[in-house]
């Protein structure tokens, strides 16, 4: 059988070499339009085919597949079918969309119903998040903040290296991208101030993350090794962790974030399969010390993903303002769910884990403003002439990511939101 | 029309003077049995009423409810229908078990049909919990805390009279009373060892806190005033906050508490509402300095209700180790929902917010071990001659509550678990 991945395979339909989503991706996703209710939908070039179609023309016949389970607002009851049931319906789609299959190709009726330009639809949130974590795994990014925030000299904390340290975040404000956001109100205290006050924060800014989806649950005391994650692993999408930093200052201590960041989390609407990120996996940072056993894992399960955060003004262009990658995490996916489980806790299927900020080891590579301007100290100048120091009202902020190689591009999309004023 | 709560109404169901649930109480809850699958019921005494089959006889017919709504295994869409609708079946329920009505104790095969022991049930979550709060608002149990960690002449750091300071916690986790759990398997490290170590949590604690449901939601920007809060709690129940003490002393730096209590938070299967505690209200403690206005109450928004905590060795007898109060709260859980909504985070049904230890003034209104036996310093002597530092393996630990004015005790039940050895 042809692997999915193949460089070698074409699509009948025309997709530029840019795009993002070509015939070796086919992420997931949820979408609506004029005439289609939400339902689950794949990317494919400028098109998204519509699954609920496709299952309804009995093209899945031979994979024993609930076709209704297409036919919801989000991909968890997919999901929760396991991961030889997305991979086999990631193959067969392949099949249906390769140059060589005149499934529906062949058939004008079956291409209208089954295929819907991406300009015609509206995409929605692909999962109903259960459990929400956010992780801390960059090591240049936890060394920024310890650097600015607390001593050059230590700027890691003693548990840093031993533990992929994370915490439990918001799910209900986790939102999909082209959500506008609206800027916080919170209390905040100046270091001079007498007393605390209320009002819109100051210090918006946004962090540069990627999330993984779960698509298998586990029962209360069940523990994931890290060489067993990947088969808990659906997708991933891009995650903008929102983050208001003087709101975080005044509140953090000492059980953590709390409204800094529960305001609005936003993420990229298709999900990419770990199955479409195979060809680019590659070998993480050295970890020194040596983890403990519970998170020893075999093989590369860092992924060579290009990112990049623009920064666009009301009416303005946009402004490339970081590129990073998510191979500079230290810790990986697999480590991070061996951890969050470590304890017993119960994975669900659609909860999501954010890896964190993902900064690299130089200063065009930081993943949020707090670090490109030095808490403000150092500006970003825009191309309108402009300054920032954190993000103003009105502004967009864009992530984009994808992963090349062989000439083939396995791209995310993006995510995108503008900032309101506070009300 | 008589006030649901009238001291005066009596029920045709004989009810010990005891029992937490008299007619004036009501509480709301998921129940299955050999005979029924799971669905809504209210506590009468030592009785569930069946509110499926109360509802199937159209005896809600006058409320203009879907009947199926009580046929369900979590109380979210019944709760999703309104504080106008709560309150409307719960004075229904009353009308219904009160001695001058006929309507179900009139006709035996209806008896028969809508009530049943509660022997002969088994409790289930009453809620599909989407998102998890755990504040940190008793100033006892805080000031507790920052004298043994950190400095007995500032235990209170600068922010805990201004903010509820609160964190996300994990709510896959949260299991009803009667299930047991594990001892958590964690990482940890000994002041004085070179490295850390992964295994059983040597240090298991239970916390005593109470939990308010939310049963209405809001959109992402809306914020809740204090005053308005009382139209968005449904009701409140016992929890049991679980914590690792030596896996959260080692975590929890920079981002708070993690897997340390995400193992396993229990609570009691019966939720109290709002307005079965009305007659409870007490003021709270005087907040000096004065919160921001956005933190402003007016009336009473403490409850009075008492609480106990009891430690049950292995084949022994149950052992009170702790009597406490709900009134000791600083921060009121209107306070607590009006922070929790104050930067535009949205609300959904069926979220829970969890008080925080409840600690009172004196020793033995302490809410957990940590304070009981001040780190373990001061060891508690259980009726059996032995002691207890922290939890040890196979204690069962049970918290009881229940508010009592004239004559007419409102209680809670129980949350109850037992601590089985690590896998």
């Amino acid at each position: 059988m042809i692997k999915a991945n193949d460089p070698a395979l074409h699509s009948w339909i025309e997709i530029s070499p840019e795009s993002d989503f070509p015939i070796q991706n086919l992420p997931f996703g949820i979408f609506e339009s004029a005439t289609k209710d939400p339902r689950v939908g794949v990317a494919i070039g400028d098109y998204v085919l519509d699954l609920c179609a496709v299952a309804q023309h009995n093209l899945f016949e031979l994979l024993d597949v609930d076709p209704t389970v297409f036919h919801r607002p989000y991909l968890n009851d997919f999901i929760a079918l396991g991961k030889p049931m997305w991979r086999a319906v990631r193959n067969r789609v392949s099949e249906l969309l390769r140059n060589d299959n005149d499934e529906i190709s062949g058939n004008s009726r079956l291409m209208q119903e089954c295929l819907i330009k991406q300009s015609d639809v509206r995409m929605l949130m692909p999962v109903k998040v259960g459990n929400y974590t956010d992780f801390y795994s960059s090591i240049e990014h936890a060394t920024n903040v310890g650097t600015m925030f607390r001593d050059p000299k230590n700027a890691l904390l003693p548990n840093w290296k031993h533990i992929p340290i994370g915490y439990h975040g918001r799910a209900s404000s986790i939102i999909v991208s082209g959500t506008d956001i609206r800027r916080p109100n919170g209390q905040t205290k100046a270091p001079d101030a007498a007393a605390p006050t209320f009002g819109p924060s100051r210090l918006l800014d946004f962090e540069l993350e990627v999330a993984f989806i779960t698509g298998r649950e586990t029962r209360l005391g069940d523990m994931i090794s890290p060489d067993e994650a990947d088969d808990y692993i659906f997708g991933l999408v891009l995650f903008n962790d929102w983050s208001a930093r003087d709101m975080q200052t005044w509140e953090y201590v000492p059980l953590g974030p709390f409204l800094a960041k529960s305001f609005a989390s936003s993420i990229s609407p298709w999900v990419v399969t770990l199955d479409a990120l195979e060809p680019f996996r590659v070998k993480g940072p050295v970890q020194d010390p040596k983890p403990l056993p519970y998170l020893d894992f075999h093989g590369d399960h860092n992924y060579d993903i290009n990112l990049e955060v623009l920064l666009q003004p009301e009416d303005g262009q946009e402004n490339s303002i970081c590129r990073s990658n998510f191979k500079h995490m230290y810790w990986n996916m697999n480590q991070q769910l061996a951890h969050q489980s470590s304890n017993g806790c119960n994975i669900q299927v659609g909860d999501m884990y954010a890896s964190g900020t993902i900064s690299g080891p130089d200063k065009t590579s930081y993943g949020s403003m707090l670090e490109l301007t030095w808490r403000g100290t150092q500006p970003i100048e825009l191309s309108d002439g402009s300054e920032r120091k954190f993000i103003n009202d009105y502004d967009t902020v864009i992530m984009r990511g994808f992963a090349e190689r062989n000439g083939i591009r396995v791209g995310f999309g993006e995510v995108k939101a503008k900032v309101l004023p506070a009300l």
